[in-house]
């Protein structure tokens, strides 16, 4: 299996538009121009880039970025063999060369030092120097940048330089609307609608409750975890527990506004 | 031996369920979601998951996190042989290949940044990128992940992200109940009844000091310890120093409460 | 094709000269004396030293400083092969073995320490000393060095140190004046210029925050993006959100002014 | 010789017990729990462990413990040899195979990041998971872990995580009393009973200072080398400076107090 | 070419003394006392110890000090080769074994805990050991250590320690005066007396205001700069601007005390 | 050469007695204690130790110590070679092996954290413990170690702690006498003794200067630089400036209180 093909996206993800943002996402790439998506935690970020690496068929190769991440582990590195050293392309170079859509996930994560080894690729060069190598590396015609950026994350330690942003355009994502969320409920896990709304609206409350005890709302994802515990004939109070509360937060004041929301709504 | 089978647990290990919390794994499991168990030292976190990778019948991989902890630590990394390097797979990645339980235990003692690896397994895509072998790992059917998480420890400096915590269930566990720890002792050790409820007594004494001089109250594990040793024919006030007093405080203060118990307990 | 060619610019880069820079840098390069370009983010710095480099048909070597760089990625190292170690020159290095034009962008992402290592490149003795391999290095007669530098990041612990700065001749860099900015994004993306004039207008609000809430104004570059977009077909308001409002800001008082200035141009 | 015969300890150390420590050693050992010695520097903590592990006839390794200890210190690592690499055992692994006494000397130096290594050893576990070489080794039935800690150096900086603790009995020491520390005095070097009493009311002088001026009292050690130079016709002025005065403090007042009580005694 | 060939400096540096220190310096040589020249960024240091080397014959190893400098780097390390490994001496280990002149330039760069490798070589002993090599180097007759060192930049942070500075004999330097410095210009470029001494008087302008937001004045190197370029037809002002101003501050108010001075001299 | 013979100090050491340190390190030495000599720079500790180490007839084996330095670095290493690892002991590993003294230069200058694995060799153990060889190295009966210390950089980062402070003896030392040290002078250089005595005066003034703008006094070492130059014919003003002056302070008004004492000492 060549490169290429392991990395394509070879079933249609599941994914229901907010917005205009699929127009929006093809515009951009017509250009390669890079991509900057933005929005809090599990509200569909990875997917929708999944997504649209799966519409648009071209491979898709994720980075989960974190602060030990060097810039050798995005360009690559020598190997030591058997008959010297060989060097093995870092997965921003594999994009390189291959053409794919190269995701760096929760890039806030990386040291913005790091981060500018991205740099000549995202601006007029298109060009991505190895200096290990002395290879001068010019991005396929099909290759492009997008990065993922949590602003709610967003302080003076860990943001990203403005000579960083402004290499980017960039797509705003907020968790789903009732409607829509309650149908990707369903939908992921075959629960009823009438038991998704009512999921929805105790995620509602946890979202009023951010900056006021929780540091994020409850995402769609944990919304997903408890329709499939109910679904499995969880009792819907102790799914609540097990994947709205429990997890999120150890203040006894949020955990009784939660517990108290929970109660009220499957009483 | 296979791999697999090294990790299969195969006696049944010691473990009193405290509610419902053998069902609601199960159910967890069987959508494979990710959980994470929360509690105090010495509560029995640790045991619970062995018994459920017993229950279940499937391999458990255990590792106890810590600071130095790297990617490379769960994921793998080459290493030079006499023909060249070769690739060992770290325990997540033996876990995801074999369909085990990776159970990280302690997960606020790792970085935050090399807690981000396990994101990919955590999500809709149960994949893990081994971005220096340029390999994309799906997950065995089997696999689940697995963590513990100590509030008691949770300060600004090393508490999860959100976008952590949102991947998981979660399973409140606390000290057991005392009729059900001094069953505990009795059947650990052989130490009679009687005995057994007086060591609780004094345990329900520390864990009152807790936020009051103690940073923990005391274990159920050194409520064993000196059990055991009065088993043994230590005397008791000589066991309960050893055990109870000794290793968790030197303040005078609280020394002269916990002492003050002991002597009034086995007077 | 040898080192030298693979570094030549071969086809004359887009510039347009905004004061005497052109025939300024010719008489610095004439003495080989070293040169800083200063400015802000996207402002035309990088491309005008590629410029000159095509002009003056050097080799141009360009490094992206980041803070991990060490004297080594600049100087070259040993590597471990078959049949013992071999030197690889790093880009300075190269630079100053083939007579190219080294173009340290974003010098102060690099730590001064780190910075140090070209010093002796760029007073009287012109050479670079290979400590590790023993050798000493006279720059060839074409090398000389240029370094990049953005005041608006100039802070107490990231700035140049006086003994690196007096060994430059420096360029001051600005945004181009607006009649010509409308003329680059017609010439780069085809866009009608009276669309590009209202671009440009917006541009001038956005640098006109700096200071008051953007760490920058929106860059040439940003511009450009709008201006791709636009032409493309994207609706003016939708691309001007996502190429210049989104990636520079999630302030909503400052959202709120760029989204009227758009509303404004494009009603 | 083999591992094990190396670590035995084949002569009986002096050792003068101060209380029941012997007895209840050997009842923790029977248990195999994990053992903390807590006590102030040079009060005889270390020879305590050597005599009981020669007493029990078990062989005992000896780590001192330093903040750059990593987990592979103690675990063990790959070495490099001439047909590929080769595994190396750490201290903790070979205790844990041969059935040692491990005694982790001032466990506080050691970051508490690499000290979580011991936990899957100290309890129901009593396993090592040597993760780098993909091995799970359950310890022998002989092994033992031993710690020792000064409480005086508790800080909020360095002190043990209550999980840590959590996992030991503790035994108390402190400065033998005065008739035994003479004797003491006496038996390892020689000196005659008067002089040593008088060494011993110089050493209760300076511990009274503990937290007045002095970090730590003059420990059982020093009193050790006063007598022996003493012994070999030192002047016993002259002893005590180089011994009693000068190793422990620069300050003048204490330096004035400590004369003063030496003058007065060797009058 | 031997290596002490390759270290000699063979044509006669341009250097105009200032006071007595030619003969200061050959006094200090013939004792071979170790030398530490200070004074600000571009007085000349570095080439009055290039003219010393050249008039006493001696060869020169210039080591440029940065913070990421090891003790390896001055002393020297063990590579790998196809035959197993061979040491490789750094440029202090050369220095000391050939006879030459070791100049550590910007020494407070260093940090101060790699700068005590120097000690043994720089009292009654003169010996390096090579700890790493098992070997103790005694200094070759002629050798000798010099420091440079720039007390503008003495800061807590980074000082000498005491136990250092007091290992050498120091000269201070300083920009040379006017007259000095206009033929300096002169001889360096071709320019004619009355247009140096116009740069002369504007090099003083700027000293004046070191410490009043200038962290140094302009350098004697800086006006050779503007002098080839308005030895090259530049016009003066841009020649001024280019190599007097934009290096040196981006302060608006300094800026504006430096081009008035410009404009008053070349009106 | 064996390792024994090229460490041992052939010809004696120029040394002057201050007081009774001679016999008493004698004593010290018979009985093997650890000794620490404490004092400002340059007062003669080192020379001290190796003219014991002459007068013993032992081995001496100095390391300077400095942050850097790492617990193998005392201990030793595996080197690669053609046909494997070989381990190559460290300089205290070498001294306990063949019976040296090893003196640790300046000991405050590592960590806290390495000093630690000197421990072993200090108490009753007399061992070595060589973790990554594993092997148990005793010492040689001749073996002792020997620390330097200076009192005066003691701080609360950067001094040794209690428990490495009671395992040695120790010795005081200062700048000698001013008879003694116009002596040293003149046996050292050569001068005569009346500008000797004059010279030893201008080092009370300085020495009374300390810890009022001086952070030590001027060392005998500065005044034996100043005697050489004066001896080989230069200025005594020139001499005292260059050795006295400069190399101890940039502060102005101390500078005129030594330029002050000199020009009435030579007036």
């Amino acid at each position: 299996m060549s490169d290429k093909e392991q990395y394509l996206v070879n079933t249609e993800p599941f994914y229901q538009p907010q917005h205009r943002e699929v127009a929006l996402y093809e515009a951009a790439y017509r250009r390669r121009l890079p991509v900057m998506v933005k929005g809090p935690t599990g509200c569909g970020k990875s997917r929708f880039i999944e997504y649209m690496a799966w519409r648009l068929g071209k491979p898709l190769i994720t980075v989960a970025c974190n602060e030990d991440m060097t810039a050798s582990d995005l360009v690559g590195r020598y190997l030591l063999e058997a008959n010297g050293t060989r060097w093995l392309d870092g997965p921003l170079t594999t994009a390189a060369r291959i053409g794919a859509i190269c995701y760096l996930d929760e890039i806030v994560e990386a040291r913005q030092d790091t981060i500018v080894v991205i740099h000549p690729l995202t601006d007029h060069r298109r060009m991505l120097p190895l200096d290990k190598k002395g290879e001068l590396l010019p991005a396929h015609a099909d290759f492009q940048l997008v990065i993922s950026y949590n602003p709610g994350y967003q302080s003076l330690m860990k943001d990203l330089k403005p000579s960083t942003k402004q290499r980017f355009t960039a797509f705003d994502f907020d968790y789903p609307g009732a409607a829509l969320e309650a149908d990707i409920l369903t939908r992921e896990t075959g629960l009823d609608g009438a038991m998704a709304e009512r999921l929805v609206s105790i995620g509602a409350v946890a979202r009023r409750l951010k900056g006021h005890g929780l540091d994020e709302g409850i995402s769609t994802r944990l919304l997903v975890y408890a329709a499939a515990l109910i679904q499995d004939a969880v009792d819907p109070r102790d799914a609540c527990h097990m994947a709205l509360v429990s997890p999120v937060t150890d203040d006894a004041d949020i955990r009784a506004t939660l517990e108290h929301a929970i109660a009220a709504t499957f009483a």
